[in-house]
């Protein structure tokens, strides 16, 4: 093969990499957000959620997950069929120099998307955080990662019926990734119930604050540059001209909804509550975020700031409205990746003339439906068996005491 | 176009893309380093302004900023005229096969642009800190990041007076982006006044130390590692042997200008308080990424080693002059990007052929005293019309309390 | 020179500055790890300590370090003579061009590997952690980054007797780096004894928790995301077909390797101690990429799963087993790196062929045994000059106060 070909090959190979590590750093993100966003008697729970959650995705993803969604050869646009272990072949070569499709190394596409995975689970931890039992929660994860998101992500992703030619587009994953998430914890919010405390009586909302807001600011930052990744490698290329003008106008794009999502939730929140509320600012960042995932390539960057600060505030009435249905999701995750990822579906439409309403309205609807379907099914499963909500006493103490037997601030915490 | 050339055009995009990242990254390294320096009461409010600030800059320079200090044709050297919203056109092909000039993607130069401008910003907020209006802060930082920020910048980087030819030389801002940001913070601190309590009636100097150093040593660290972007990707190409060797170097000599700047200011806080100060050792190392950053390219590592531990001297002596001269600054913000900032312009003359003492000194001056001006100007109109200060009950209870609804540590802290 | 050639010496440098500078993150991952994991009245001085010691290794390597681990005419193969100073010469081009043998700038190479010294040293900082002076701790540090360390680096990396001719295989560092750091860990700690109140009369040990765990989840994070880096940028070049797929297969075994080590630790302590604890998780974590450090590209990604889960067993053993001996090590930072990077050693046998039984199990010895013995020697002398350890009440009040003289959470330890 050529020199100039081989290179071209090693920097999108790179490329991927590079974009791979920054996907899993948001691994970190979630971690830090969520532990910022609960109180301290379970933060080293929800802490202990995170990190195990990923592990478990790796290796679903690894035993079966990749092979679901990339099946090579599928049984049909609906059933990829299942198989096991992705491929001990790393040489990508013989492919590249057969037909040229293949233009990075099989193993960073692993390493893109098995981050990928482990992100729509991150995303179920915090909705249904301080209340679930840690081992139904990590049994959940083993079919969510292992099953259920690879299927939906073949749909679109892997060469399935959702797939271009259906009229739905979603360029890195609002829909496939983020409102995934969502629907899965909506599913177990509904199951397992809201927080002791959480909602009176009298119908009053009482507020159960984070007890280290520094923390959430922390995710969401990490978050925030992780997402250049998670939207910028999902252009799959970057070495030549167009390529590379995309991925830049990608980067920009992911970078400005962002700060139109922050902007737009500061002010809204200042509207509606008299004052700046940090929460929702960090909402805000994250819904913008959210919102541009499905189409960072085709808006101009002034477009891409409102179509992120309109995501900005959908998330603050989005939050508000959950509550006053009682649903309870202590770090606003509902409403961020599944609510505001809806919307970013829609927001295809403002500017890529290959959607088409109804694919993105059909899309939005089978793949919510599906993975919310399929997902109570295995809450209400997991809620027989093993119960889905630690005791009232428990919960009272904290899941820490009682989950895992070490507190998150043994010195700090005035619970003490 | 040749395919070589295409890679080319690809790797350096990519670098620029990968630099702009781990500067958008140095946003969560001061929103870290502030929240731990602050006292808990007013934590949730630093960082509200640090994620607020940094959207602000993203829209206002894309808005008209990066408009103002790269105009394309410009009115003069002094005066580079107004346009708005940087163009949607991301295709540098043509550009690029016209004269070879450009070689990487607009897009990824703005990218990298608009991450700088928000840097400048943030200096200012730690320095403000614990006594500002939150309206008055984010309102001037509309002022900075959308008009002076670009001017100054243009003056020196987009083809204005301050040019090479000129003598002056600022690799990638101890000038433009370090000492513009102390300037206008040394603006805002005069005008709004030292921290009640800071200064005894008697001339002692209360420490009002911060809450959580664990977050300020990670700010950091985050900025620490974010400055291999900053500096290294200001040389701007990678793609061939001299500027691959080029960026190796910036990126050991900002390396080496950090760890002497950690090491001198520790030797210098044990020998002037007798105790190791940690906070001492964060501005050291801050000091000397700040000292290196006006040329990290021409010194061998031990002179960049040199530089920066000069800086780290200077820090600590500059802290405990302004505190003297009861200008409150609670970071060190002015000491470590403004004072430290002047060292890097003059330490360029040490290694750089090009640089002129009176380049350097006139470029010096220039940047310092028009933003100094123009900042004392906005915050002046700022405070007739809005006033810069809380409430003293405001500012005794914590801005939070005050301004944003929200506590940081609702769980932690000894004020409740 | 070729347009090809040059991009390519070119892509192969800036994937070693950004692996070299995911290492250096790597050192703000220590500092979170190790904060989060003292009490709160001995974590200014761990903070300290550890942004001391990346800046002592980082000058000491600059000055004579690197100079003895790659002397380019060494006197023996034991003994690489002693010289100072990298050489100013960063233009490789010259070799490059005569022999093809170094394909990317030699200053990007002393970037990585003194970021890896850093790795070194800050194992120790974690094991002596909450009773060493910080004076005797940062002199360590000095004769490590300087000498010790360099001098087994040179037998294995640097041309010495240790090289793959001898059967003795190490691709990035399980015995070089983290068994070396280890065993200075272990000399120090028998040196200076358990602290206060861990053992008690009766055989009882005493948990000493740590006081801020989303700290230490973070430094984990960090160290996980960093080892991409570590591992990644250890393949040394990545600019063709086969070295991309090598790199890419690196990041995957190693993110599952990571992954294994995380569930096997979390079934290991569930079953141990009845409850899910999170230090362990952590631990396993470390552990998992310790383990597949010496050998992260010739298995399979299910193989690194279970050399990574092997590794989360090991290191929860290890470390109740130390508890037993008293040998007391607050972060466990012996038994992640010591006792599971002799692990990682005897695991290259089950994947690279290259290595033979008596070469691993030899190098393991020398390498364990010179580094044991080496710093033993130099912290006894310590100890007879300086005292390694501070007086009974500075330990009791915490070394903080005595030490440093400013709090790391002045408003929320409970130790008021």
């Amino acid at each position: 093969m050529e020199e100039v070909t081989q290179l071209s090959y090693a920097l999108d190979t790179f490329y991927f990499l590079v974009s791979g590590a920054l996907v899993m750093w948001m691994a970190a993100g979630f971690a830090m957000l969520e532990a910022g966003l609960v109180r301290s008697k379970n933060t080293a729970t929800i802490l202990t959620k995170n990190i195990a959650l990923f592990s478990i995705a790796c290796v679903m993803y690894m035993l079966m997950g990749y092979n679901i969604m990339y099946p090579g050869e599928a049984v049909s646009a609906y059933w990829p069929g299942v198989s096991f272990l992705l491929g001990g072949d790393n040489s990508a070569a013989d492919v590249l120099a057969s037909d040229g499709d293949i233009y990075y190394s099989g193993m960073s596409d692993f390493f893109f998307q098995v981050v990928f995975v482990a992100t729509a689970m991150s995303i179920v931890s915090g909705a249904v955080a301080e209340r679930m039992k840690m081992s139904a929660f990590l049994i959940f994860c083993i079919f969510l990662t292992g099953f259920i998101y690879p299927l939906q992500g073949y749909w679109k992703w892997g060469g399935g019926f959702l797939d271009a030619n259906f009229g739905f587009q979603d360029f890195a994953g609002s829909g496939v990734v983020h409102m995934c998430g969502a629907a899965a914890a909506l599913a177990g919010v509904l199951l397992v119930g809201a927080r002791k405390g959480k909602y009176g009586a009298d119908g009053h909302v009482n507020a159960l604050p984070g007890a280290n807001l520094p923390l959430a600011t922390l995710g969401t930052f990490i978050l925030w540059v992780g997402w250049f990744g998670f939207n910028g490698g999902s252009e799959l290329m970057i070495s030549n001209v167009d390529e590379a003008n995309a991925v830049a106008l990608v980067f920009v794009n992911t970078n400005m909804a962002a700060a139109g999502g922050v902007l737009a939730a500061l002010l809204t929140s200042r509207m509606l509550f008299g004052k700046i509320d940090l929460t929702m600012c960090l909402n805000g960042a994250l819904a913008g975020l959210v919102a541009i995932t499905a189409e960072p390539l085709a808006p101009t960057p002034l477009l891409a700031t409102v179509v992120g600060a309109i995501g900005g505030v959908i998330v603050v009435f989005s939050i508000v409205t959950l509550d006053k249905l009682k649903i309870d999701d202590p770090v606003g995750a509902i409403s961020v990746h599944g609510v505001v990822g809806m919307w970013g579906l829609v927001a295809v439409l403002l500017s890529n003339e290959d959607a088409t309403v109804k694919g993105q309205l059909v899309g939005l609807v089978t793949i919510g439906l599906f993975v919310f379907a399929s997902s109570f099914v295995v809450w209400l499963v997991l809620k027989a068996i093993l119960g889905l909500r630690v005791s009232e006493e428990d919960e009272m103490v904290g899941l820490d005491a009682a989950e895992c037997g070490v507190e998150a601030y043994p010195e700090f915490s005035v619970n003490k």
